[in-house]
């Protein structure tokens, strides 16, 4: 088991996403209470289509804010070599280009078939070398699509054969619509990790079948050293109307602590980002902490 | 790892206690729901105080109609030898006996100390299988008190110990308040097993800090062949108020199921369960299931 994982807090992108656009100040507002969680690395906004989504229209201007936060590695994502020039002209350090393990999903998504998608790693990764950038290639509907069920592992496998050939410094496997659990967590990752040598490895977990916390504890134990999580669970499938999002940062944090992983975000903290949050998008959050709040320790 | 574990359906017991009263008519919609999963072993009531627990005042009347399904072993809680009594009167064929763990918790819910209710455990069993009734000793609180703090293992282990010296058929092990998550469950779980011989042992999870499914999956790991949920997830705990209850039966039956362990629960019959349970109590439920439906299997 690790002894720390990296928390990559994704609220202001993956949680704000499909929600209503909220206005930069308020995005500017979640930030804060986010950076004060003490997370090290937060996914900022998206790079991509402003018509396809609305809610991150103005990724330019928020980047010109991340400046105040120096102790924060900022990224955002990418869907295509525009967006990464996009982003490191909005000066990010890094960016993460998803690519959806099957084609009907990455179609519907960016047009091209994954393997499209896939071929365009060496220029993404130029652009972004080219100007200082690391790049992180996330494996989208990594197990299952909702349009083709369950996903072939060797698809996973030659995006990340892909990546690690054409010099990503990065790699993460996404649970994008939410319904992995442990068994085929520890299964995939056991096949990911001895191709991509020292390479970090991260997961993407959402919650929407309630096993999103058991998925990510389960590829914590499988040898995944980072994970994305978003304050107050926010974040949802478009696909899955009223599912659950992201697994929610504090209830992370909170399964984190008992199995002595250290994590640099603190949970009462997150637990105050989480309200921040709900405030902000003006609805519940599926965290639980949230509710119920931290155990009596003693 | 088991390859069957047996689910004890609890809606109508545990899930149902804290609601506001319904009616026998809809305990019985909701039991008939209930039945049609396939579920062997359903918690159908407790005989406890009417006045503490008016939802459950009655219980012999809803007990007088559970010949109607044969196949299903119904069980009731107690919490006293007089509740012993009243279930094996009423014809129930099984109890459960829950004692709290720690002190305070205990005192408040039925006026006794932990050990108080642990002397008790001789007279319920020979009360129980004077009458050929089997008894299940339930340790609450067993990880975390909501006035205490964390349970001390031994505390845990002097009940279950008494249990096994005065004759209990089965144990189970209950995170009460929704505290624990899998490194504790493990734990706890590898101090109990070598006390109890060839007794069954249970656990009984709720969701209220995000981690019940993790929870839940790390104690089949471990050794548990049975576990306790509710459909829906209906349930919850009074001193958390908005917390989610009780682990819901279909996004067990998920995870499960793709973990290879077999369970006697159809999943599209729980999810169809959970949404009879939602409109009964008529507020919301936690699942994850009965907002995202299952994913493609192909």
């Amino acid at each position: 088991m690790n002894v720390h994982v990296d928390i990559r807090e994704v609220s202001l992108r993956d949680g704000l996403q499909i929600e209503t656009p909220i206005p930069l100040s308020a995005k500017l507002e979640l930030l804060a209470a986010v950076a004060a969680t003490g997370v090290r690395e937060v996914e900022a906004t998206a790079f991509v289509s402003p018509s396809k989504v609305p809610s991150m229209a103005d990724a330019a201007e928020l980047a010109a804010e991340l400046h105040n936060y120096p102790d924060i590695e900022f990224s955002a994502l990418v869907a295509s070599p525009n967006g990464a020039k996009r982003a490191a002209a909005a000066g990010l350090r890094s960016i993460e280009y998803v690519i959806a393990a099957d084609d009907t999903f990455s179609v519907a998504n960016v047009g091209r078939t994954s393997k499209q998608a896939t071929d365009q790693i060496g220029e993404i990764v130029a652009i972004a070398h080219d100007s200082g950038v690391t790049v992180e290639v996330v494996v989208a509907t990594a197990w299952d699509s909702p349009f083709e069920g369950p996903t072939p592992p060797r698809r996973v496998l030659e995006i990340v054969t892909a990546a690690v050939e054409r010099g990503t410094d990065r790699l993460s496997i996404a649970d994008t619509i939410g319904t992995v659990t442990p068994v085929r967590v520890s299964s995939l990752i056991a096949q990911v990790l001895p191709v991509i040598g020292d390479i970090p490895l991260g997961g993407h977990f959402h919650n929407t079948r309630g096993a999103g916390l058991a998925s990510a504890y389960a590829a914590v134990s499988s040898g995944v050293t980072r994970l994305d999580a978003s304050v107050g669970g926010l974040g949802g499938c478009p696909f899955a109307p009223g599912a659950t999002g992201n697994i929610a940062t504090e209830d992370l944090v909170y399964l984190l602590r008992d199995s002595d992983i250290d994590v640099d975000v603190d949970l009462q903290a997150a637990i105050t980002a989480a309200g921040v949050a709900k405030s902000l998008v003006g609805h519940d959050l599926p965290s639980a902490l949230l509710r119920a709040g931290d155990r009596i320790r003693v």
